[in-house]
């Protein structure tokens, strides 16, 4: 009875799918166009339909900063196409601009934001980013977690916790990796742009990194959560997310709410040589905050994509802030710690701010790695930075 | 000593500030268009620069199906804009058609995708959309799990996993819903289109629905995760979602694969009274299959906006194929069950199917409860019957 009954759905249901096939395709207009598209070889073809269209451009994280484009193609049928040569395999982004305005690949269903801005995404596949690819090994799991945070006088604050592959079949307990995001980013930014799940993923599965918890919380002290997630709140411009770096309240938050909230909650090895925290740009900066004023909490800093300002620029008695600053430093050499990182592209606008940062660090003889890298102030560059500042820790 | 640290910090920050905002501007290139603008009175302002555009005309999924559409009006700048009133307050998506060309608001950095079609969303909040937004209740968390699929011959699947709040709490054991996409959905469509879990915080908290872990799995058996997690492989096609409905393979996994993994993951209460299912459309349609063909699993069945196919449209054996329901109908109804919910819109294309589906119910003496609403076959009526059918069940 039961191969009948499974023949009846078969013949009903083959029938009901193509209803459905016909009546979804009209409802959901779909467009027959493939964009991107990826050849055997590794070009990409991008594709756009827009008759009535002057000029279309596209605008891809491959090319040298947004205010790039390269004009597209336009064929009879009013079919605009471009096929790009010679990208390195690579997580990238790209919006068009028809007739100047800026809008996703309709073709690409594939669409991420950074700060306030989408754009359509899509993985190059090859050795450069094997990974940033869902690899063979187990993968991790990913919690979006509320947690209280009265040093911020929110009841609860967003942030997502990745468990590494495993914990839920041993009784292992986990270091910490916090990793912070830049201005204007939030507790999306890591996993959406950064992929810091999959890198984790593959490089525990090569033995390449040991396995650890990572927390990504939100860095924006006036935030209780991605923006979207909390609608009433207007979208967070520039500025709101930068202010919060006039002021120490995130880190105070991150070491007296978070820490505690992930200790209680998740099987986790405590001690400064089980916490390491890094960020890229404002998180580089939260970065060294905390570990200026929380010498206490972290054995391990990664400090991505960010200096000092020179304060002799904006007019300040730079010798002054200097000496804080020194003894702030100096204090942190007292109480000890096993990795300092800093790491920052040639082309970053921060990068003289590094430079600055470095002179001060050698001057007192501050024990510190230096990794300087090509590239910019850009996600490719926190990506290949994650993947190599978490095979140096909690080893 | 602290103070005067907290100072300088402060000083080089706001410093600091002023230079990446400048960057950050110049880099991301902020369009300080605001769009959509709600207004106090609920009314609800598009904009969209785009001087060169001789039409620019919005389609939103307040409008009766995506062919519809209304024209923007232009400025002497160039900035197109129109104001709606009267919009009931709920979850909004819309596009612009520029010239034609579909695309989301490049203002507004929330964008969603259904099937392969990417929206701009927005919140219109008010007294009907109050389940829809963050609550001053707890919130619960979500898991991004990977489990292992014999059944389907995959080592692992993604699924997202919503327990309540005070999970983390307290000791207790929960009843699972085990919760249903449809055609061209994925494991993500519960949360970024049905706010499956915003819905569940907000019940639970008004005491309304008891509170309960909810699954919401993959139910494509082609595929192990939403595409663009695994983005080596092709985006589905609506072809790809429908033709898992011509196997019951899914259903097995699910009962075979998934609830066993639930149960030995989490503090779960056992047994079919402490287990519901429901689905929309292909969802809807692999509820009837559970029930069908595992009839001792689930005490719960919700089947939203699906009925039975009239077989004799495709030239069967309409009468022999009725009688193989009707055995397994009666079957259930031997076995035993708390609740069998049918729900559709009278304006849904599967009306008619629901009608005759209900005709063969009725004509068994099936015990079910029927719910007709307004509306047709998308997402503001699938919420809608969440927020119905979870108050329902685990009583």
């Amino acid at each position: 009875m039961k191969t009948l009954k499974f023949n009846i759905i078969a013949v009903l249901t083959a029938c009901l799918a193509g209803l459905l096939t016909y009546t979804a395709s009209a409802q959901f207009q779909q467009n027959p166009i493939v964009s991107p598209e990826i050849h055997e070889n590794g070009s990409v073809t991008f594709r756009l339909m827009a008759q009535a269209a002057d000029t279309v451009r596209i605008s891809g994280n491959w090319m040298a900063g947004w205010g790039a484009a390269e004009i597209m193609t336009k064929n009879e049928d009013g079919l605009w196409e471009i096929t790009l040569h010679g990208l390195v395999p690579d997580y990238y982004n790209y919006v068009y601009r028809v007739d100047g305005v800026r809008t996703t690949d309709p073709s690409n269903p594939w669409v991420i934001r950074d700060v306030r801005n989408t754009f359509s995404a899509f993985i190059l596949p090859g050795e450069e980013s094997r990974f940033l690819s869902l690899g063979n090994g187990k993968q991790g799991t990913i919690h979006e977690v509320w947690y209280p945070s009265p040093v911020l006088d929110m009841e609860q604050r967003r942030m997502k916790v990745y468990l590494p592959p495993g914990y839920h079949e041993n009784g292992d307990s986990y270091p910490v990796l916090y990793l912070l995001h830049g201005g204007g980013g939030d507790e999306e930014a890591w996993t959406e742009l950064g992929l810091a799940n999959r890198i984790l993923d593959n490089l525990i599965h090569s033995g390449e990194t040991n396995p650890m918890i990572v927390v990504m919380t939100n860095g924006n002290p006036n935030q209780s959560s991605t923006w979207h997630v909390n609608p009433g709140h207007e979208a967070p411009r520039q500025t709101d997310s930068v202010n919060p770096m006039a002021n120490i309240r995130f880190e105070e938050s991150l070491v007296r709410d978070v820490i505690p909230f992930v200790e209680s909650r998740y099987r986790v090895k405590t001690g400064k040589e089980n916490r390491a925290v890094t960020g890229l740009s404002m998180g580089g900066w939260q970065t060294q905050q905390l570990a200026l004023a929380y010498p206490e909490v972290f054995d391990y800093y990664g400090v991505m994509s960010m200096g000092l300002i020179r304060a002799s620029q904006f007019g300040m008695d730079a010798e002054e802030h200097l000496e804080r600053t020194r003894q702030n430093l100096r204090n942190l050499q007292e109480t000890g710690y096993k990795l300092y990182w800093v790491a920052c592209g040639t082309d970053d606008f921060l990068f003289d701010s590094v430079i600055h940062f470095r002179e001060v660090l050698d001057e007192l003889g501050f024990d510190y790695v230096y990794r300087e890298t090509g590239g910019g102030h850009t996600w490719d560059i926190w990506r290949q930075y994650l993947s190599e500042f978490t095979p140096m820790i909690f080893r």
